[in-house]
């Protein structure tokens, strides 16, 4: 299928949102946005190293990718309202596969009003898809990572270590507890874009999505920021059936595992009753994990039950690992 | 070199655009802008596919890309302001090179004052490059493919076939007259920003670029418009020393040549007159080939100075070929 038929052929027939004034089929897509500040990011997905067909159906894959952007959406913040997705496509995938990829996409899209407004499709060895996301803050209101404070309350939406859990069960023939839940989690996780987007109250708040596991987030707040972070391991919020897994298993997914796109923050004391509430409103799962020093190391540090403190090392996720 | 190096290394450590409010270091950049249209667009870019070492240096392969998406929003009206780059890379590239495909972005972005606000390297087997532009039009003057016009006055800007000349003088071995002119139109192609965003006057133009060539582009216009467009075969512009190559490949360079990135368009006969002082203000040269028909079939069709008319076949350009 060459580049024109296909983007005709996921090419939306009505657009949900208000400021866009031309979609797919120029040289460019349009939009008129005077009241909020315009965010944006980019994100790519390579065959193999962040997916697999044995572990993910195309279907998934599309949901995936773009929920990766929206968690990068709400760790800032913003609404989204628009993507573009340039797609490689090697001959050994079948226009069906890559219209299901699209159309698990837009599955997701459409729960949040978003549109698909260009794209590009070339042949390549690779299935690579690329999407760019595009969303508006309130004024003055895009959360970055370098606002957080000595003494603020850190904090974790959801539960963290589910995504390597499902991935686990995905690569192992084995049965387990509770697998569906972990399995959904892997495949088709939900980012906390009503959460986020509903923080225009607080006066300062850091956030940071958490893609590459706490242990990386963590660190990105306090570098930006300048201060340290200091984690209570018993406070940091697993799911129940996390227990049935070995200790070890648990413990590197629970600080390094990749792609809850759950959000960790800081906040100030004054302000967490209202994150509270507002957690509470969006259905979101919310806990405090400790608090913030002021030592300027960028450094992240784990206070066990029994006092016992050790720095947590800051290393990336390593995907289909 | 992993991703978050790789960020850090390219990043720009001072922004030229007013309306930035955080580039590169977070989950997202965002930019504040009340006044203008937002215009976006996304274009990918894959090893072997879209270019080749043999025929390019990796800063041109930066050059070129970001180049390709400046003219989309030429074609657009719009002012290029930001992009965000997406790199696949494989083993066999080095960082060097890598560093110098960015390279030769910037230098192209650094004549037009955009920044670089975002990106993502990955690792895998293709080198794939997807740049999304985003720049700003006057609010409404966004330039479309849909509203030509019957009567309407063809134009198109500098001289077509002269990229495919110079790949081809790239692939071959032999000597050409004027090599140097032909290879650089192919390598470091000028997007037409200057004569595009200072259309602002102008009522109503139809405009795309020409990176498929002009046969493809037309029939855009045309079929976006619901109107034909009749094309002058002796006054398609195109560069003296091009007659060195063979009649056949002269036309096809011509009429199906890609990669020439310049704009073709059609406005009222009142207002051709405008549009060409824009073009001598902007020291674009501008020709004018042909008349759009009211027939509503979307076609081209090429006048001979015999008078014999033939239709021209739609066809994308092959690219390497």
């Amino acid at each position: 299928m060459d580049e024109f038929r296909f983007i005709s052929k996921v090419k939306q027939n009505v657009y949900a949102q208000p400021s866009l004034l031309k979609g797919v089929g120029d040289d460019a897509a349009v939009f008129r946005n005077g009241q909020s500040d315009t965010v944006t990011a980019v994100d790519t997905f390579v065959e193999n190293i962040h997916f697999s067909r044995q572990t993910m159906k195309p279907f998934y894959i599309g949901y995936k990718a773009l929920a990766a952007n929206l968690s990068d959406l709400a760790a800032m913040g913003a609404k989204p309202a628009y993507y573009l997705v340039s797609i490689v496509i090697p001959e050994h995938w079948s226009d069906i596969e890559i219209i299901d990829i699209m159309n698990g996409m837009k599955s997701l899209a459409q729960q949040y009003n978003i549109d698909l407004i260009g794209g590009d499709t070339v042949s390549g060895k690779e299935l690579t898809i690329s999407v760019t996301i595009i969303g508006f803050a309130k004024s003055g209101k895009a959360r970055y990572r370098h606002v957080s404070e000595e003494n603020d309350i850190i904090f974790v939406t959801g539960t963290l270590g589910d995504a390597s859990a499902g991935l686990h069960i995905l690569q192992n023939k084995q049965s387990f507890e509770n697998e569906q839940y972990f399995i959904r989690r892997h495949q088709q996780p939900t980012p906390r874009v009503d959460f986020a987007t509903s923080l225009n109250d607080i006066s300062r708040i850091a956030l940071n999505d958490i893609s590459d596991g706490i242990s990386n987030e963590a660190h990105e707040i306090a570098e930006a920021s300048d201060v340290s972070l200091h984690l209570y391991a018993e406070k940091v919020p697993v799911h129940l059936y996390l227990q049935q897994f070995k200790i070890e298993k648990q413990t590197k997914w629970k600080y390094y595992g990749g792609e809850d796109f759950e959000l960790v923050g800081t906040v100030s004391e004054q302000e967490w009753p209202k994150v509270q509430q507002i957690a509470q409103q969006t259905n979101t799962k919310i806990t405090a994990v400790g608090y913030v020093s002021e030592r300027k190391e960028g450094t992240v540090f784990v206070h066990n039950k029994d006092n016992s403190i050790y720095q947590l090392e800051k290393k990336g996720f390593i995907h289909l690992k």
